[in-house]
């Protein structure tokens, strides 16, 4: 408990390695709460309902999570080992349909099914093991390279301005866009954030503002219609945000309202920076035209958490979950192998061919 | 109780014109109480806790207030009703030192006091009673002549975005961003409004989602950061605000996330217009630069109706409640006597000439 940061490793392993670990971070920020999770229908519903959240953990918890709950049949017969395998995989895939990451974490976990030549299902067992570790040490090793390169472009005293949670809680440690904070932070520079709240959901306010103030970072809580005001003020320095998906074009899906900081940047000429892993590069779309934007339900805004309606009864709601910033907004991508800058499709198709992605 | 629109008569005298009748704003959306009230503490309260909000109706609050608060002594002497009448008017003055229009129409009224020559004290209680009718008449008048320009803008079948209540909830009837809506609804247009929540007191939300709605016009409530995306997708063909104060270069200083509509406006060639009574002009400011933002406490955004905490304790927090639209992003500013295109000084100032303001 002597360093806080250490907090925030998100999703791991118990000591024991029989039980996956997770904060849940529902009861953030008003309470940091550690679950240790052995069975399936806590695993299920702590991905269903956001407990863990945020692409990169949902895929490492999935990863853990399915390794612990094949532990019970490690004595049992591999063909049975095996096909608990498979009904666990399926019943998980379930869990959140639309996260990209955990078919991901699961499909990678099958590989090593499919591909183990052995008889021994405590031997297999132990390689899942094994491979979710690693999965859960890339996640954490990406993060730091992101930051490695996010550093380079801060100075001390920077003003820093981030939107939405692609921080630690969404990783597993360092974050993608919080990545360069933490480092510099580390290395005892002096910087400040602005976390953007990030309505409807508040991702900013609750996990954000919450990370970085506990890590002992400068930060201050603003609503989203002020990062422009923050901007004219001289306040901000540099942006960075997480994203979701990028095209190949460079325009760059991630939560709603990051398009309209990207605008009030390039407003301001202040430099406005991607963090994106290249596992959230999407090669099979052209340009951010061909994203569909998730809507999510009218309550988040209606209702969310309060204790009187914030809104008229039956009011008509929009309410979409992501927005897609213009590549021409953006003034560079950050992944784990380096800076992308414009002009960003010949980058990232270099990217692709150095790196066999 | 059959038009739904008339529920907005938001000050008035009562019937018996012994009373100043107000909507309760606090308890909106999830009631809509009428208050009477003739003592100076009611009246007090109303105004500085925002029973009665939006810069023109705490105007025409404070008008009729001190017309019935001296009612008592229009029996006294007229040395003693004077006397009754400054006591009065520097009580309400403490009730919201801030708000320009409170002391604009306590000044006006007080002319009437100072230009009586008579020895009445009755007949120039009667004389403050028509005033206040008279001030009350003219902020219908004003929002009503907006909103004929502003429909001359609109065609049917139009999406129309707002941000914050510049509605008649903050007037008394028609509002002035929302007047072109209601006269478009009461000639049978087709229109339909997008309202931005407009955190963090969410005036959007509340009021202008509430009004718009009662009143049948087809409304969508949505996020602050989400405007930009509704207006790339093509759902929205001309913008409405409100404003605070317009400087002579144009500049219009407005409630906090205006200028990041004005900017995606601007973006997505959607033309963006200020809708502003003359009398918010102010002709001794040359720019926005010159005006000072007023910051707002930190529970507003941390803690504000909900049940539960949505941001760190302790998290530091910047809260200002306005920002400034630079002029290049208004495509035009209408007031009582027609829109201001660019050149916007030359037109501000002709205009300040034509009219004497």
């Amino acid at each position: 408990m002597e360093n806080k940061f250490d907090h925030f490793d998100t999703v791991d392993f118990n000591e024991n390695k029989d039980a996956l670990r997770i904060i849940d971070q529902t009861l953030l920020p008003t309470e940091l709460i550690m679950l240790d999770m052995k069975d399936e229908e806590s695993i299920w519903d702590a991905i269903h309902t956001l407990k863990v959240r945020g692409a990169p953990a949902i895929g490492v918890a999935a990863a853990i999570g399915i390794a612990i709950l094949t532990l019970p049949k490690a004595d049992a017969e591999l063909e049975e080992f095996k096909s608990e395998f498979t009904r666990i995989k399926k019943y998980l895939e379930t869990s959140r349909p639309t996260a990209v990451n955990l078919f991901w974490a699961l499909d990678r976990m099958e590989r090593v099914v499919d591909n183990y030549k052995g008889e021994s299902s405590k031997q297999l067992s132990d390689l899942l093991i094994e491979e979710a570790r690693v999965i859960r040490e890339e996640d954490i090793e990406v993060c730091k390279k992101i930051g490695e390169y996010g550093l380079e472009l801060l100075k001390d005293g920077y003003g820093i301005l981030t939107h939405c949670n692609a921080g630690s809680l969404a990783t597993i440690k360092y974050g993608t866009a919080t990545a360069p904070m933490y480092l510099a932070h580390e290395k005892g520079m002096n910087i400040h954030v602005f976390a953007d709240e990030t309505r409807p959901l508040l991702q900013g306010a609750r996990l954000t503002a919450y990370e970085l103030n506990a890590a002992g970072i400068d930060t201050t809580l603003i609503c989203d219609n002020m990062s422009q005001t923050v901007m004219r003020q001289g306040k901000v320095d540099i942006i960075f945000v997480g994203c979701d998906r990028v095209a190949v074009n460079g325009d760059a899906c991630n939560k709603i309202g990051t398009s309209m900081v990207a605008l009030s940047a390039k407003r301001h000429n202040i430099p406005f920076y991607v963090c994106a892993p290249t596992s959230t590069i999407d090669f099979s779309i052209e340009s951010g035209e061909e994203i569909v934007i998730e809507e999510r339900k009218p309550e988040e805004i209606t209702d969310m958490w309060y204790a009187e309606k914030m809104a008229p009864a039956g009011i008509k709601v929009y309410n979409p979950a992501f927005d897609v910033t213009d590549a021409d907004l953006i003034t560079g991508i950050i992944t784990e192998y380096g800076i992308i800058y414009p002009p960003f499709k010949e980058g990232i198709l270099k990217l692709k061919e150095e790196h066999n992605l």
